[in-house]
């Protein structure tokens, strides 16, 4: 059994990855920890997160000695906040943890990345450089092998996703780039009182026009351009992706399925919606993702919808532990 | 024209109370304010309440100077916390305004209400026997004459609108305390950040049960010991209450009809949903109450529904004014 | 393994139920089926219900010959209407197939209920007899041996578990009727086209006032009068009831403190919420009961929340099928 | 004053039009009707739709001779199925009624048109080449001269008013076709019992992608290809478009804003969102379009929000009656 932690428990994801943690037959949740000086030191995680009553009894610790908890701990999840991350990672990395890491703090490694859209400057370049992207699908060697794996965002889970297997295949007219719409349910904005989220403030926009960080994660683990504009819709959890491209001259529907399929006949965590086009609400509290295409011409219309604290954190970074340690995939998810 | 004045003119019902005061032809809109260290002093009243841009260009300017304000008003409506309210009608009354005060700050005249309900001890008590009960459909004479009105609070309004018919015939049993059971759209909390008010917060539940102030408001305009427990409910506006009472012995369905429509029937604000029961959304950006009933052997329930904000707060104080002055009761109401 | 069948599948509860099925070390999903008639017959469940594609997969049956489906189960869901279950039942019960039934048919045994409430009138009344009421935390050694649990309704679910403790401890005086104000999200009127379930007519309101099924079932069940009075809120699911009570004199809060942890010490799908109210998110998707209450003087106010779907029906349903069996209660639960 | 029917009175359109005659005082509400066959009729206005109690008291009645409902009015409004105002409108013109058709009958005049997209063939190609499209802020001219006004369609209108500044000043390149994303509110489908449309099913997602027969119409009155995706979201009431559009080369954010602000300076009814995006809720219930947009090199993102009900509909057809007749614009709107 594996010892395994949770820093950021107070959070929503953090209460995710505490229900996962505890229903995994390879894991014992060893502590959940927040901040120092969090208000909800020393709270029962029950107290937090009121749905957890009566399957977890586990006080929320505060952080005060981090290099001690590394000691106990096997398995970390950093579901903190990126400067936290940052901060933390390395302390757990270099008591030999395995860390997961659900903030944007090691998921892009390129000059000025962190200064221009994260605020700070990034620190640990070496565990930047071996940091492994957290795109399940994608990335399941690598993350097979690596100590610290970062997380894929959740706007950028559901946006490549639906986008890899057409640019991998050479489908797409990448000179005319891919158009992302995204509409994510206010979780997204993390558990706090704010403005922003208050339920009478709540109303269906844009948001981080041309400015938003994911829009750089999403281009560089792709290697493509894209426009990227998020919403805030008026449900708590989830986020619909639409996605216009450009098919290169001649591309058919045909060779456009089997790019999907080809991609996904072996991930079960991918679902391609048969004709259909994917439903917010069947994703919703499922580790999933949906994806569903048409094809009009030379364009095409994909549709990707995860639920933004499963498969857009706390699933995909469980998922990544399993396939990390070679478990069944869908351990402790389904 | 009457030069009309909203102090609070950042919350909900400040809104409100703008957009009726433009409509009304009797009425000119002269300043909107907020309290001096409001961080919302100096900008647009569209740039708090974007449905108002377009309709409204006015700034919401720092109240530095009351006495000045008073000076140039006729009119003032104070849509401003319960303390705020208690201090500033003084100034507005000794200056010869006509005050409507939506707070709860001269609703009720009893010793040691305000120390126990509201956390402060009245220095007004003068003005306190002056104010007049806003609860426009009951005390419409005293509306007429009074210079202070204290606008019914929102749960208040709903209950005594449905239970004050049946009172005043003595149909019901009041040993048997009346039941009300009422359910509140999240605006009743003002326009602020807060994590119970946070958008994946929001779950229908009960709150200040035994303990809500608005128990003892019910209970001395009506004259009779009431239970009343206010619930939270997932959508922005209107409250729904459902009262249940035990009816005289021999008290008939006739004799119930009968109370609501003798009432009711020169109110053109209530409106009795005939043999049907009221639904939230046909009050909600209205100003008007619904009220059905049914009976069964020597029981009744009563359900009673208004929008919070208008005749739980704004479009009642609108009333007010309307019969304070003699105007037509639905002017700038539908 | 247990080979079992859900009767019912193209609704919500059936959906819950194969899920479960799924889920559970002792069970076998061996059939899904509707009516014959049923449009929905020959689709694949995941057709039906979206959430689960990548998790079951299997074609939803026309029942055209339940003798022949009797014969292939150890154990039935019927997830259907209650004639349906009514005329079904039985067949499944002579074929020897352990029967736990959604429905509302065989849940109160009184002369002329099922002719002035349902509007059939009953045919079974042997197996009617034979029937146990499926209110888990109650009836525990007779759903041990019964080989027909009547699991009961979502309101009654939510009302009793509220109530009974008190009852059964003579706490509360009954002259004066428990008042129990519930309101119910919209899946609780089953799966199904419908002008009143439409999306931009539903709001909050009070329906079958004096006159829902619920309120005999109730009452018979608990040997106690109640005026019950349902409610739609704008939600998919969940149910909070309000309960308030007259104590008997001299009751103590802590008695009544008593009186629930007693009842519900060893009962792991009843949460009391220790001094505070149960929040409707918190019981949503999940298989518990939260229960909390506020005494002031004689009187008393239970707050009692459940998942509809779950514990006011399918979960409830399997946590009758582990009692009945001997499997540890949570098994496929949480 | 102009007597005005209202023709489809039952829907949410009807609705809103027979609030909006009543509070104009230009115009008298001289009927309401629906379908001959249609349940509603012989119903009150206010028991199909409740808000509209104690406001207007009026008969829905069954439209069995249309010859003399034309010669009681001046003014018809068609808030019908597209095929009942295709066989409808001839009627009410012969007569001499002033007609604003709400459908999308005599919207787009061009061959096959309405074969392929609305399942008919148009029998009054006259009609169709006199008709005038309503789409205000644009047609001024026309729709005062004509006596047929086509009011746009929904998305159409959020769409073209957030794109023809830009494209009638020639500041976007339309060799890459704008990338239209639009979420509306379920009263876009109507008031009508529906599986998609019931409470429980709604949840965001596409549909009608690269075949809905609102992209023709915007492309055609447009002039320029576009790719249109509509969203179905879930709120009553409202439309907010994203647009990406490619600017030709050069165009700078002062040359966009300054297309904006010529556009609509003298056009009350868009609100140009001063370097902020639209918020749903800020058009919600109101008759506005509201307009925001962000540069990044050579992209632009327009996003536009109105109510469909009403500026998509039911107050746009208003908007038009007060240009036609020469009233002021914001007439019975604001």
């Amino acid at each position: 059994m594996l010892k395994t932690t949770v820093i950021g428990a107070s959070g929503y994801t953090g209460a995710e990855l505490a229900l996962m943690i505890h229903k995994h037959p390879e894991l014992t949740l060893t502590g959940l920890f927040v901040s120092a000086n969090s208000v909800d030191a020393g709270k029962n995680i029950s107290a937090l997160h009121g749905n957890l009553a009566g399957v977890i009894d586990m006080t929320v610790e505060p952080l005060v000695d981090p290099e001690a908890v590394a000691q106990a701990s096997d398995v970390v999840f950093l579901a903190t906040a990126h400067e936290v991350s940052h901060d933390l990672a390395p302390v757990f990395l270099e008591n030999d943890c395995q860390v997961f890491d659900l903030s944007g703090a090691f998921r892009v490694n390129q000059d000025g990345f962190y200064t221009e859209f994260y605020g700070f400057e990034h620190q640990h370049s070496d565990w930047l450089k071996q940091a492994t992207y957290g795109l399940a699908e994608w990335n399941q060697e690598a993350i097979q092998k690596s100590q610290l794996i970062a997380v894929a965002g959740c706007y950028p889970t559901a946006s490549q996703l639906g986008i890899k297997p057409l640019l991998e295949n050479q489908l797409i007219d990448t000179q005319q780039w891919p158009v992302i719409n995204a509409v994510s349910g206010v979780s997204g904005a993390g558990r706090k009182a704010s403005m922003t989220n208050s339920f009478c403030e709540v109303s269906l926009h844009a948001y981080g026009v041309f400015t938003h960080r994911h829009q750089p994660e999403i281009a560089t683990h792709l290697g493509c351009d894209v426009i990227f504009t998020p919403h805030l819709g008026n449900f708590k959890r989830g986020i619909l992706a639409t996605i216009t491209m450009k098919l290169q001259p001649g591309v058919t529907e045909q060779q456009v399925a089997q790019a999907f399929e080809q991609a996904y006949q072996d991930k079960p965590l991918v679902r391609l919606a048969d004709g259909d086009l994917p439903r917010l609400q069947n994703v919703q509290n499922t580790p999933f993702c949906d994806i569903g295409w048409k094809v009009s011409n030379e364009h095409i219309i994909v549709v990707s919808a995860i639920d933004n604290l499963l498969k857009g954190a706390s699933s995909q970074a469980m998922q990544c532990l399993n396939i990390h340690y070679g478990y069944p995939e869908l351990t402790a998810l389904v």
